[in-house]
């Protein structure tokens, strides 16, 4: 029986950053290696593809697509040649894959089968919302998504902020950008005054907009965030 | 009055990598438009520099060093010129800076003083590790290192355990490499045989060691992580 293939990690552009503008031209090598590719969207994969400059034509690679409405089921399918011996590609639809995305299955299923992950650096707005906040590093949480409706979410918002505060631990969140500026007011309405809120938009464009604050001190300006991708960050004023 | 300043986030590699193997290019042209850095190592900055590729002369460039010995009332002093309109670089021991380490103290003072903080790319072994673990990424958290001594450690392993199995939350935790064997069999100790423990030792490297195993399953074998840089992260089987 043959070796199983390699399993890469491939990050791909936040916003509209130049592909070599946030990945190392390292990235280059390993990908115009490879000819099979698990992603997350197709369409998208093959437009990154064409600008990272694989150097073969698009149509000659084999794309599996898996998302958040793949059928579980198929998922053996998907995985089947990395166990024959082909290396593959995980690519989503912006940033690092296998964080936040149906990619983790995959990787986990790669550990189960012994097939060697090899993740590659690229940008993380996780992380560069960590870095850019200001607030405790040595310990933070990323939370996904608060639930969308009430009284869930203000519930939600107290108790990750009571933990920020209890634990000094930076709890991070994401939001469906049309729906930011409802979230700010949230924080507004269920955090106390002194907790800090980041809010990180557009991060790595020219129009990136980072502020972190009390509370107390953003009711005095709203900013212009909505439908503009974010990280939101809320953590304690003590460090 | 002048504007102040900004400051850039600058990433460093981490283990052995070439500078530009794990940072885009894009970093160099903001790091050659400065003269002023905030680092953890004055020399390992200095290394940093050159290997970038700077195009000045190392010895015309400023430093200020601000680490965990760096008295704090001094950090006035060193963010006085950026409140008076230098740019500045922060940039620690490895990988990206301002996350688990005392360039957040710079950052939080920068917000307080409307300086503009612009985050760049590089590697994390955070967010390295949890993409290449396969385990849940919609919800992680980092906790940085576990107490020392027992009882505590052993609380704290079974804490966060509790917490990644009830909240779906992986734990991503670091430790000195020399101690690395004795936290392996800290987790094989106190945590329950279906719980996974996911290793990343030496990220990037060639001979990186990157594997995801029930605690069941890691009894039958002992990685070969002792004295390697190693992020650990445990987290529940069902997603």
């Amino acid at each position: 029986m043959s070796n199983p293939g390699k399993i890469y990690l491939i990050p791909t552009p936040i916003g509209d950053t130049a592909v070599y503008d946030c990945t190392p031209e390292y990235n280059k090598n390993i990908i115009s290696s490879l000819d099979y590719f698990i992603v997350e969207n197709i369409r998208s994969a093959r437009r990154f593809l064409s600008k990272a400059g694989v150097g073969k034509p698009i149509d000659s690679l084999e794309f599996a697509e898996l998302n958040e409405h793949t059928d579980k089921a198929t998922i053996g399918n998907i995985i089947a040649p990395v166990i024959a011996g082909r290396d593959a590609g995980i690519i989503s639809e912006a940033g690092v894959p296998a964080v936040a995305d149906p990619g983790a299955d995959i990787v986990a299923i790669a550990h189960r089968n012994g097939i060697e992950v090899i993740p590659l650096v690229g940008p993380s707005s996780i992380i560069l919302a960590v870095m850019a906040s200001g607030m405790n590093g040595q310990s933070f949480a990323f939370n996904g998504y608060l639930p969308v409706k009430q009284p869930e979410r203000g519930r939600r918002i107290q108790f990750y902020e009571q933990r920020a505060v209890k634990e000094r631990q930076s709890q991070v969140f994401i939001e469906a950008p049309y729906r930011n500026a409802k979230l700010f007011d949230d924080f507004l309405t269920f955090c106390n005054k002194n907790t800090l809120l980041s809010i990180s938009a557009d991060i790595l464009q020219p129009d990136q907009y980072i502020k972190t604050k009390k509370i107390s001190e953003w009711k005095n300006e709203k900013p212009a965030i909505n439908k503009r991708p974010a990280i939101f960050i809320l953590g304690s004023a003590e460090n």
